[in-house]
């Protein structure tokens, strides 16, 4: 799958992934006002209206990205309703070839990580048979835990031809209250996102797909950092970064460079509200509520020339 | 919602918590055979086998303990179907009268981690109503985000009167690999754990409940670290500690005396598969599978003496 979404990036030439991240207040008022006349002010109308609005943005913008990353939490938060919108999207998402990646920062202990990797990544057995759960194509993990809490996923992602992006440092203010603690490290100290950052190389190296430069092992490191970015490209040189972060939380294109390697590969940036709420932004008011979807294209072609020219491309 | 089970481990004597993480292999082959003969070999006939295995389990023990933990993943791996079952559990356990710990271990940046809040304990907007996601009356939280993930819980924590766990010192064998790193901490040198243990003592003071001497904010220390607890009870005097590792990951209940305080408060055990697949060992095997409820009856009842034997109140 790191060898598809490559080819992806390759083709559309935008290293960009579309966070589906559905919060109620980004969605138009005619898809809620429909949603709610068929299903009621409930979690089912809910579910319908965010279901509805992806489908929006999916249609406008899948010729043009490798990949989106709906952030399960979103879903979640509407139960099982919401979570049955869930996997309507990574279903429609596979059905337009799009490489989906879970957002579900998921890991616990050893037996548990198991039956979450399967869950999102991998089948589970149920007598004879055997089923997939909500079969992303990759999925975050949350690395808390230790090696025993990733190596279920590791397992998974190889037998699956799989992939998993690693926690090392995330995009948000208080990221470095933990990840950034000097640890020491033989005689000297070390950040622990420099710890966790060779762990994911060492994870990497264990699981590289049969042809290709890069593992299916990835790493999080958020478009905030660009400095911590440039010494963990260095770190983890097998593995992908995925980077958030990028616009609405303060990312920029030339932030980006040092997640990137020569070859312009080795990293994805998502942005999320930037792209599918992008009519709320004053440049892209003219498109209204209705014109959402089309704003969210516009949003997409602006983000790959700025990446673009970030990259020394254009 | 800690009042409610400081009282009922008064009232049944028993700090312990039955943790509901239903593997397939646990569940007793007459109640697969009718849950396939019902559903089939499906993602379906799973769930359904996992939810007639649990209720069998709670009707047997629901008055000998104050709380279950069922963990999330165990129903994730089967999909939607799984997480409806989750659900069934849930609402089914409350019915019974029992606390339910949500074992989710969530965490993100602040607006998702306010999503996971809202869909585990709170209530969401939709158009003019409220609804609870899940309802669990607490969680579990991964705190490697930073405080920004953590304080959407507490807002909701206050607001629901409800409660977290955050995970400090995990039960299983690589927890430390992070969370023991020692890190500079002005001129001196402190495991990460105790860094983390001191934030979670800052987040329970500010999110006491109106009368009763422990906070809305708890933490997970593993059953398996007893020295560690020892640290970690004197770091976080206003914190109940939700202990797992008990039993099949190999803690006793002479380790657990160090994770309670001198009122013999402070701590709840979790039990999972010692108790729910209690009739798969061999000192339980007489009950047979067509007895597994009445096992995990005798198995809880067997833990009850044990911690109560370690705390000196037998």
């Amino acid at each position: 799958m790191i060898n598809k979404l490559i080819a992806k990036i390759r083709k559309t030439n935008a290293p960009i992934v579309v966070g589906l991240d559905p919060m109620m207040k980004f969605v138009p008022d005619h898809i809620k006002k429909a949603a709610f006349a068929q299903c009621g002010e409930t979690l089912e109308g809910a579910a319908e209206a965010i279901w509805q609005y992806n489908k929006g943005i999916v249609d406008a913008i899948w010729d043009l990205v490798p990949a989106v990353k709906p952030q399960i939490a979103m879903y979640e938060q509407f139960g099982l309703p919401g979570l049955a919108a869930f996997q309507k999207t990574i279903d429609y998402c596979k059905s337009k070839d799009l490489v989906v990646i879970g957002d579900v920062k998921r890991g616990d202990i050893g037996s548990t990580s198991e039956a979450y990797a399967v869950g999102h990544l991998g089948q589970v057995q149920v007598g004879s048979q055997r089923y997939y759960g909500f079969g992303e194509d990759f999925s975050t993990v949350n690395p808390y835990l230790g090696s025993d809490g990733v190596k279920p996923f590791l397992k998974v992602c190889a037998e699956e031809k799989k992939g998993i992006f690693v926690l090392v440092k995330t995009s948000n203010p208080s990221s470095g209250e933990f990840q950034d603690r000097l640890v020491k490290n033989g005689a000297a100290e070390t950040p622990l996102y420099e710890i966790i950052g060779g762990m994911v190389n060492a994870w990497a190296e264990e699981t590289m797909p049969e042809q290709g430069d890069y593992s299916y092992v990835g790493a999080v490191v958020g478009a905030t950092y660009p400095e911590q970015g440039r010494i963990l490209r260095r770190i983890m040189p097998k593995s992908f970064i995925l980077v958030p972060g990028y616009g609405a939380q303060g990312g920029k294109g030339a932030d980006l460079v040092h997640f990137f390697d020569q070859d312009g590969l080795g990293a994805i940036v998502n942005s999320s509200r930037g792209i599918i709420a992008a009519y709320q932004q004053e440049q892209y008011a003219r498109f209204g509520g209705e014109g959402y979807a089309d704003a969210s294209r516009a949003a997409v072609l602006a983000m790959r020339e700025d990446i673009g020219a970030a990259l020394g491309r254009l």
